[in-house]
């Protein structure tokens, strides 16, 4: 180890990142965490422990790496899926720490797949980026809005945004206008891509045909209409990625054999928390624990963990069905893909592996798909085992057993 | 292996969970990545190089344990941060596969601790949880909110609720009324930890008693005006976790040589999308990418990844200041804990280490209040990154080199 | 007419309202309305046709007059009203010209009578006003925060506060921090004035006192964290004005006798409609029509008909209940009074006279809250009976034969 | 009068709406009339003082008639706006009992006009109506949404929907899903109808079509995504009625001499009130009291008051701009008509002929759209005005001498 450059780091002679080109990246990772190591006086031994390649990594997914975080990983299931993309019975990965929340969702899958399995549909798949623009005025405004509305600029635009991408499809611009601020939301298909880098770089240049044809300022890339890792209502109404919705009907011996509790009981649970609480408590999330769902299989398949919060704003239902309950839920904004980002870890590859989605499907756009689809059925998975835990009121001791 | 066992995984006759009471954990585990293995027909060579120690997570933070997911850990900073609790320059850990975010937070602390570090102060501290009753009717509904603001009944809760825990404290208890649902939000000073297994429990004993005095029913132990993991209002409005907030002014000689921009423009892009933008989308998040460090944090230091939804309800403020830029986020509903959790974690314990907040502060409380702040500060260098980063038009050309 | 003044103001070289100093303000009001009939080349006959007293509302109501407008008054009920304050059975003002919005209520209010009455509670009574301060930073945003809930500060702003009016008591002052920007949320119990002005000119006095000790800066006496007038999460949670919520039991022969529907279709209704799809609408307000009703009544009784805003953040709740429907409406920001502001016009005065509660009740308070359980009871009858009609599929034709 | 009709309504023999078809109108309002009084105890004579025809009335616009509320009418301007539809000065006429308001925005106005009057300009002109179904399951849900996006479909419907009016078009229909729910926004131009009532019947006939042709029940014909007279994500983002913007530039010696502020302030104010504490309380507008402005007009022209709440979902910005301030009002969702609903009534006509909008347009459309326009110029002069009183800070005082 080279004890020169290390103490030039600690005494901030060089930034973390000054020595990725100094060293081969295997050293400079080694040296850094040294030297955190010794800045901070603890012993980093397990994070130095990964099997992920670090050229890989370092190229696209990391900055600075000193090592990696291991998560646990845990499987539920199998869970039956019968979707548009996805047909048969999957093992679900879940990364997490939060105690129990594997075994509920292995419960839910076990309650669903008794029952035939998940039904799954997607209703729109695009991705958005918004940039915002400053016009003179709201004259100026209403001239770039109409200048985008004209079929031929937007196909001029088109061409331009396409060209900076092999699977990206640019779909429509929708404006919207505040005072003089522009926001021109682009939608785009983007394969199996999750598509958040793809759509950036594309608007990017397509921003120049419009700065040069109108009298208008570019302010920012994004202008938060997009909008991406916020709660937003532009993404619960009019969705962003994937916008999904899973159901299934449960019968009733299930849920006394499975559940412990009735049909009766869990629909009240699901009508006066997820409805009525979340109303009352003016909430964009109608659902009882999606976010944990989501979370734990982004983690596993190397989706962006940040967007937990888009998949957050998700709506379930519980309510009578002849000899049962009818159960769902709706994702308007599940952004997930299989290439690209995250998706390239060694680790994730595997979870990818595991559900049959790693990289590009056949046609593109179909893995991505069927990820979005097994998602959608796990989430309601753990919907349906923790609505029916509250119904029977065995949370408390679930968490006091497992998680504490 | 036993080879027996593992055909009967495959074949469904033994549940996933099925053979821990069978095997030494260990051999569960590795029977356990075997049988999804060829179910799934997948290689899972990586999922199993890991260090973490199989008897501790197993017990609290997974089940149905297959393996680990690495995920690459890099490096910031150093950020100083002037707080109450964390004083000094911390290296800001983050464990993340989004390309150009750990470069891109590096670059903000640079910049904070140039102009002197980052104030932060926290204005509230309390975990809730909200269990929702059904009374008879409104009639019904305002006696037992009569009966829970009484003096004397409030501390008989109390007093039953802290029995099961040696350090959560009962604040409060606000109620809310939707029809005959009544929302009793009981809020806890819950020390280190993040709380939410310690409020279940307490509020879950608490409960009994409310039960025997007044003529409801319990419908669910949690009913959705907590908020947990969901975006809402309420959260956003009147707090969960920590509230905080985190400054700095920026000097303009910095942003120029630093962000390669100008203060002028980083106001305006602030304005135009963190205000204007969520503003006109209808969001609850008026900031930039606050997720994203967010969860990048909360997945390095054994946080629950799904909190992330919490954190972004959060704003970002940039308005001039003399000589250069006044920034900064307010995050109402940070939930961050240094003991319990995910916090056992063998990486995640070196994490925490990096930042002097492992495991429990002396007194109580002080740790978690610590690891708040530092995480406030790095969220704060995130959102100068990036707004920087649009408003020199540098955010297309950072993603398709770094992050593609 | 004094032609002379006239031209001065048709050629703007008077104000409108520069000829009130000069004239009686009967001939103001009257050479005003001759000018701007002729500046507009409009006949005004009509709205030169009004009983109420000039004097009275140009000095309290109205700048600026030229007459007044009519809006057609109808009456529905007689509805019966099981409150706290309202006991009885009320004959409903409804000023509106939205056809059959008055039959729609008075069908509501036979139903709710036939069943024996609504039930009414109130549960919050607080009039609010939030300033917005400037701190230097965070830090001294975090001292005005400990300052304010220093109990002897409060006491010393409140008595301030409290010389100000004679009704008007401060019961607490809650902070909410942006940044360097300070919100303090004063609550007042305001007696049978709704109170908008009494807690406007109270807050101002107290704000007095917190700029002499505290180094920040005033930016304004509202905030919009009061919120006034604009749908918002903090009054819809946390409430402002009357928080009150009204129920009743619908036998199940009312609903075919009187409604021409049954339970289960009205509970779907309900369900779909107001839960659902105010949910998928990323809707404040989960209610049919409650705006409609608040606003009819509002107009007839002298309130501001802008807090039908306010007002519009409700939730109707249909549930089974036995050998009918339980059936609820929820207000948390019903913002109404009986004295001050438009309550003093002449048929407002006849208005509220009809409901008993015209001035000042005995005690101060008891007469607006017996209004607020009117209002909620009457908007619940319109939730049933739209309700109704829309399960019945009634409304196309309602609204093609009363209302086109 | 007949007394023994009198006391059968009294007795509750006879319902209110009883008698109308066994006397003249005039008489029946009068005997009505009569026996609210008696069974109130209360003297109704100036509600009996009003000049609109009970004919027209009475068809229309209300049930139940008994009189009519005066509300005073005062007038501010003259008001300069140059939009595509309006162009020149107005006189603006507002129905309000809120001492001040009329003041207020006659100051605005002087401001406005003062500095070359206010752009406007119109984005979208669209009135909704969303009805709901129920389909089995989701992949019922899916063949609804897939058949409605199918063009000969939709020609059909809007064909059928387009046979029970003369000037609506149905523009576009949007599907919305949530479990089994499919909420399908139908979107029409109304020509000069706010309409409502058009877009209702309208769409109940198309939904004939629907039902026959799918395997679904309509359970509502509004299913709340409309969404009417609710705060709702879905209208401040989309829009409903008229989407509008409204700015001007008002010069800093303009600011000094009318306002008796400066620029800075104003700037402040709008700044850390209606963006920085609007999104701190959760808010959807963004406005300081558009809701006053929309009301006092809405009343005075014969709109209908409630959509007061559509319209408060407003923004507004101010920036500073060369010697100046850029002042700007935005309003997704300002719903309003010429012809139809209250325009009917004769003090309305006078004030929608003071504007020279009463009746419909050549062509039809451009007088509710002119309307609209100077709508919000006068909602912008109303927000310039009370930013300003709050910068100076007046307003406390303006109330108390004005409007208490």
């Amino acid at each position: 180890m080279d004890r020169k450059l290390l103490e030039k780091i600690k005494t901030g002679e060089l930034g973390f990142h000054g020595i990725d080109g100094m060293l081969g990246i295997g050293k400079a990772v080694e040296l850094r965490r040294s030297a955190v190591s010794e800045m901070t006086g603890t012993k980093l031994d397990h994070i130095s422990k990964f099997s992920l390649d670090v050229e890989t990594v370092t190229k696209r997914n990391i900055e600075n790496m000193i090592g990696a975080v291991q998560i646990p990983l845990g499987v539920a299931g199998p869970l039956r899926v019968n979707g548009e993309y996805a047909g048969g019975n999957y093992c679900i990965p879940l990364a997490t720490t939060e105690g129990a929340l594997v075994a509920s969702v292995d419960r839910g899958c076990s309650v669903i797949t008794a029952c035939g399995g998940a039904n799954v549909r997607i209703f729109r798949d695009e991705m958005t980026r918004a940039p915002v623009f400053r016009a003179k005025d709201v004259i100026g405004a209403k001239s770039l809005v109409d200048w985008v509305s004209e079929p031929a600029n937007f196909l001029r635009l088109k061409e331009k945004a396409e060209e900076t991408t092999n699977f990206g499809t640019l779909l429509r611009i929708e404006p919207f206008v505040a005072g003089k601020s522009v926001f021109l939301r682009f939608s785009y298909d983007t394969g199996d891509a999750m598509g958040m880098n793809m759509v950036t770089i594309a608007t990017d240049v397509a921003i120049d045909i419009i700065l040069s044809e109108n009298d208008v300022e570019l302010v920012a890339l994004s202008g938060n209409m997009c909008t991406d890792k916020k709660p937003a209502g532009i993404n619960a109404v009019n969705g962003r990625g994937k916008s999904v919705t899973s159901d299934v009907i449960i019968k009733k011996e299930i849920i006394v054999e499975k559940l412990k509790t009735t049909a009766e009981k869990m629909i009240e649970v699901n009508y006066r928390k997820n409805l009525i609480g979340s109303a009352r408590a003016a909430s964009l999330g109608f659902n009882a624990h999606v976010a944990n769902v989501a979370a734990a299989m982004f983690i596993a398949c190397g989706q962006d963990a940040a967007h937990a919060v888009e998949a957050s704003n998700a709506m379930t239902t519980m309510e009578p069905a002849g000899n049962g309950i009818y159960c769902s839920v709706t994702l308007p904004s599940l952004a997930v893909g299989t290439v690209g980002g995250g998706t390239r870890g060694a680790t994730q590859q595997e979870c990818l592996g595991m559900l049959g989605v790693a990289g590009s499907g056949n046609p593109p756009g179909t893995n991505s798909r069927k990820l979005a689809e097994i998602i959608a059925a796990a989430v309601l998975a753990g919907e349906i085992s923790l609505i029916g835990a509250l119904a029977a009121r065995h949370l408390a001791k679930a968490h006091a057993e497992l998680g504490r």
